[in-house]
């Protein structure tokens, strides 16, 4: 339930500048979701707005909205976006949702106050064609949380529904998928991530004594060469090949004539279904092993992740995604699992999910925008996949 | 010239603990340099103080002492200590230079107010012994800033006493040169000391899109292999082989997520005398292009360096100081050039100089002490090295 009175329109960009206008950078709803809430209850929706806590995180809106009965299909995104950094900066204010040369500015712009945008427009131009009887259910999932520690977001709010007996048969994230031009890229699964610290021991001294002391540096060179040395995989039919990264390395010595006692460097791996966590750390345990002998003392902390690889097979939700897609732009787009973590590791455990949104490249940039166009596009996009995933009765 | 009236003593424990009870940690003077003069000064000799100002730094006193004409013997040293650190942890208060079971207990008890007393001890024996008309001139140069930022030490101190007409025959400089045991080793020369940081240069971006970013971690993995692979040299006739040690290796990136845009690494180089800075530097940037083929983007920043490796040839003042010492000990000592350096370094310029003073084992240490039984013997050592330099006039 809401009190807000929000016009009905259902311009994917008067939707988006809407949105933008709200200032709601994690963890603040910033109105955001009022401003929702206020349009999907208008449109017939039963609307919630959850607010979920955790000791050391901020409170965070949440929001819920569901019509229809039967299978249903749930939209999921966020309405937070990252800080716009330095305002100046930008060619526009970052919250006023200028349009100039056919191109919407603002944070969010796709990442993903636009692909919500263009969910709801779909959703509402396809109620009001099929009216309230589609012959299924429709869900909106939208969490504050996903930019941030992502602790009061879509985890809870998933736990939340399922506690009230929701229940989705297929879900649509509409975070921005393509790299470069719409419709390239569905995905349909995502990698995981591994975070791991490496921490080598050795004994301090004098620079010109090194007998007396033990440099932890060159053994920490020998163990990031005993990671490094051998890709992890090859890929997978769905995957890129896993990768390690070192991320950072640091002794803090600001002595140059003393040998340091202990050099300490992290590295992530985003790595595919041939792994989980369990086995990736159990293969770095043995690659440091070895690369380690009995001459390097060292200990390995593997940060606990909830963030495993996942894949949804591709089906018949999937073909008629692509095939929206294609009738639209002219584009197959490929089904991809590259790119970084996103909540659709946590909806994948309620139902099968895919990935289909705007055009990531402004994402989280000064001058975060989308075209006009693509808005319209991904909007006729969606309402094809709805119009394909609730069918007219046949006429008897 | 002074006005303190100290009593003449020639006990080199005496003296020792006169030094340790002025608190004279770089850059206070803490009465030590006015504690000598006052004895030199009683003894005979000509006593200056000179105070050298840098900016940026803290004026320093020092103190130059002359007794005699012709061939001189200089005794170098320093005055000043490193800082006592938690004195609690002391087992006794580091500057009331207690005895306890035979050993002398206090900061500097080794390096070097314990060889700087044992001098004095020394001379002021040969003197009463032997009188003013000894056949040469003893002269003193201590120093108050050689644990500091040695500026306005032992080099403006040679220069001052350069300007004005001082020259001198051979050096003995009393700092710690035995590892272990009294009379083990001599010091003949030192090896230089380089200091360079090397930063490679990458390409800062998310670790999910590696390859739209460029990591830097690992182009410094291979320059520091690159270093590291092969030994500097294999050493020389009187040098250990020249050492490269990793004291810093720092990226500071706070961000698992992130691959970082530039990794740094400082390195320190003990070298021997098959090399000059100069060479050196250029074996580094040989050994870095090498590494880096047209892969890394790196720079490396080679510190100014007036610490290069020098060599006292081995001669008759040599032996006559191991002839001493080991008269005393039973030990011939080694003629050695390891360890860090030394106002050594410095002294060269003005004449032949080496090494010889107690056992450094608790130098720079918490219970930094001394035996009494060292002291005496390394006393008994510089007096005979005091009669051999200026043996009496044969019997006509
Ligand atoms: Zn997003
Ligand atoms: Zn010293």
């Amino acid at each position: 339930m809401t009190d807000s009175h929000a016009p009905l329109t259902d311009s994917p960009l008067d939707l988006a500048q809407g949105l933008i206008r709200c200032p709601s950078v994690t963890p603040h709803e910033g109105g955001a979701l009022a401003y929702l809430a206020g349009i999907l209850d208008q449109a017939g929706f039963v609307v919630e707005r959850p607010v979920f806590s955790e000791p050391g995180t901020p409170d965070i809106e949440n929001l819920y909205a569901r019509i229809g009965h039967g299978p249903c299909l749930l939209f999921a995104g966020h309405t937070d976006v990252v800080p716009p950094g330095d305002a100046a900066a930008w060619r526009h204010d970052p919250f006023a949702g200028t349009v100039e040369g056919g191109e919407l500015f603002g944070r969010g712009a796709v990442d993903m106050k636009g692909g919500i945008a263009c969910m709801l427009a779909a959703v509402l131009a396809f109620l009001a064609r099929r009216g309230p009887d589609f012959g299924g259910a429709i869900a909106f999932l939208i969490t504050g949380d996903e930019e941030g520690p992502a602790v009061n977001g879509t985890v809870k709010l998933l736990d939340w529904a399922r506690g009230r007996g929701e229940r989705f048969t297929h879900c649509l994230l509409g975070e921005p998928t393509n790299p470069d031009t719409l419709g390239e890229m569905i995905k349909i699964g995502r990698r995981g991530s591994l975070t791991a610290s490496l921490t080598v021991h050795g004994v301090q001294g004098h620079v010109a004594y090194p007998h007396r002391a033990e440099n932890p540096i060159p053994g920490l060179l020998r163990l990031a060469q005993g990671l490094l040395a051998e890709p992890l995989d090859a890929g997978t039919a769905h995957f890129d090949a896993s990768n390690l990264e070192f991320t950072t390395m640091d002794v803090g010595n600001p002595s140059t004539n003393v040998i340091p006692a202990e050099a300490r460097a992290t590295f992530n791996i985003r790595f595919n279904d041939l792994w989980t966590p369990e086995t990736l750390a159990a293969e770095l345990e043995r690659r440091l092993a070895e690369a380690a002998g009995n001459r390097v003392r060292y200990s390995l902390d593997v940060r606990p992740t909830n963030s495993v690889a996942f894949l949804t097979a591709p089906d018949a939700f999937v073909e008629q995604v692509a095939d929206a897609i294609e009738a639209e732009t002219g584009r197959r787009p490929v089904l991809s699992t590259t790119g970084g973590t996103s909540d659709a590791r946590f909806i994948k455990d309620a139902c099968p999910v895919i990935e289909f949104g705007l055009v990531g490249q402004t994402m989280h940039q000064v001058d975060e925008r989308v075209t006009v166009a693509d808005l319209d596009r991904l909007t006729a996009i969606y309402e094809r996949v709805l119009e394909a995933y609730f069918p007219l009765a046949p006429a008897t």
